[in-house]
């Protein structure tokens, strides 16, 4: 390695000490090692990683980028009822690329951690140089919220229980088509932003889902492969309602003017990256878990509901509907 | 992504399902976070990364690559007193490459965790495709073993404290120069393993360096590079006598033979990615904390002392000689 590029990691080591928000164990990133705090119960982790090409465009802004690894990191955390506590970072970073494509990078990086107030210190990690593209992977490790002091999995949904999404779904699908070139959006810079970085679950909501889900996951697959995960999971039948998906206005408009409207609503709920959480609750502790969610200022929707049986069905103004041959992506482990 | 490829992450998920070793808080990776074991005290973490082509060449057998990859993260935890308790994996996994060389990959990470017993199963992680060379990231945590529940760091070393290295240095560097056609070892086989899967410090390290050392740190950088670390972190002056850093029979033979002995001294002493550990014990508690390391069976060697004063200082045969320009790597935080 050059003098140079010793110097770069210097760098990064300083841009990046700031995020530790001083805590003591992450000595500064001046050590081999990080010292989480104690916690009374194990602790969660998470971690997923976010690369050039397949992730992201080479020309995104690398600001958004880092954005888009922290939030497809946290909205695990969120929809499991987990409470983020620190983060750990590994780099692999390409040769060529300039020293302010890196502090737009961290830039980006410390804004979303800052977001979480003082949840979300950056403990340490591991910074290399690449002759590909850009590999970037974020380890979370959060506080299980739940009485249980677990996680909320993808199984225990029961027979009868509601099934609820938050947020809207469907415009990192929409941003996704319109950066390819492939659809015209009416307001197509909206879409894009969450393609780029879509805006995951208010942290906020860790708390009603600990409290109130049966079963949990965060859309990133795709609705209808994660709502399919949780069956699968949770041993019940699943019936989604296509026409309950909750849509941004730009999305409403997109599926009004296609010419088929379910394929038009099957292409957003299996789009993917929606980084929303997907949550079954008793019909019993619905109301109580809605109140919940909407004192945070959360949006809330009932898309379905579980049944006794086993997989997933969907219907479109309450006709059961085929399912699609591609229900979303799956990478994850 | 195909059909295929989705079916290639089925068949990671399968690959890598045995070395949860059946941990509930694995969830069997059908889910999207994990539960680490709970803990009295502040876990300790670390992650580094290996990169094709940055820290492997493209050639090099994948099961060596993987062990790689696990040795360097080891050897940090071992270096600061703690005990592993479970990994983490992301993969970036170029797309043209077939499964049996996955399963080799796999194959190596399995047997190196399956050196740990039952202290390292793997909790989980993230697979995805990249248009570029491999790279995997592994995140350890792990048990600090000191009676403070702290990791030994870099800081601590006090003036009077001798300075001890495990097992031998500079194998990695020969291996090295011996691969890339730079130099003619005695048995470059030998080395060359080193090189591509370096043996970290021996596991039963970790509890006479909890117990005993005022400061540690393992050899990653470089011998030199790693002693200055200690220096500038403890505010010491450390002296390393370089007559009495511990080689392997090759190394020796390779030195012997060398134009200048001091020069090759250096050579080794610089060339990094040892993963032994370096480590700062009083005097008066020396004799114990050698004793516990060669109950062990752990080449220990008295390479030095502490010193008030700053910085690092070397000796040959007594007398003082220059430090080099490069003193080793940097690329960890």
């Amino acid at each position: 390695m050059t003098q140079k590029s010793l110097h770069e990691f210097g760098m990064i080591k300083r841009l990046l000490a700031p995020l530790t928000l001083g805590v003591p164990g992450a000595f500064e990133l001046k050590d081999d090692v990080a010292q989480l705090p104690h916690s009374a119960y194990g602790q969660v982790v998470t971690c997923d990683q976010i690369i050039e090409g397949t992730h992201f465009f080479p020309d995104d802004p690398l600001d958004l980028v880092a954005k888009h690894l922290v939030r497809r990191n946290l909205s695990d955390l969120i929809a499991k009822g987990c409470r983020p506590r620190g983060a750990l970072l590994t780099l692999a970073w390409p040769k060529a690329w300039s020293l302010p494509r890196l502090a737009l990078f961290i830039k980006g990086l410390g804004e979303d951690l800052a977001e979480l107030g003082d949840h979300c210190p950056l403990y340490g990690g591991d910074t290399s140089q690449t002759s590909g593209p850009l590999v970037a992977s974020l380890t979370l490790i959060g506080e299980p919220l739940a009485a249980s002091h677990a996680p909320i999995l993808r199984s225990g949904a029961k027979p009868g229980d509601h099934v609820y999404v938050t947020g809207v779904i469907g415009d990192a699908y929409l941003g996704l088509e319109g950066r390819l070139g492939k659809q015209s959006v009416n307001d197509l810079k909206a879409c894009q932003g969450f393609a780029l970085a879509p805006l995951p679950t208010p942290l906020a909501m860790s708390a009603p889902i600990a409290h109130y889900a049966h079963a949990s996951i965060d859309i990133s697959d795709g609705l209808l492969a994660d709502a399919a995960h949780l069956a699968t999971n949770s041993r019940v039948r699943i019936e989604l309602a296509l026409d309950c998906i909750p849509l941004s206005s730009e999305a409403s408009q997109w599926v009004e003017k296609s010419d088929n409207r379910v394929d038009a609503l099957l292409n957003l709920a299996t789009g993917g990256e929606d980084y929303q959480a997907l949550m079954c609750v008793s019909a019993e502790q619905s109301e109580d878990f809605i109140n919940q969610a909407q004192r945070n200022g959360t949006r809330l929707s009932k898309v379905g509901q579980c049944w006794p049986g086993q997989g997933l069905t969907i219907s479109y103004l309450g006709q059961v509907i085929r399912l699609p041959k591609k229900m979303g992506w799956s990478v994850s482990f």
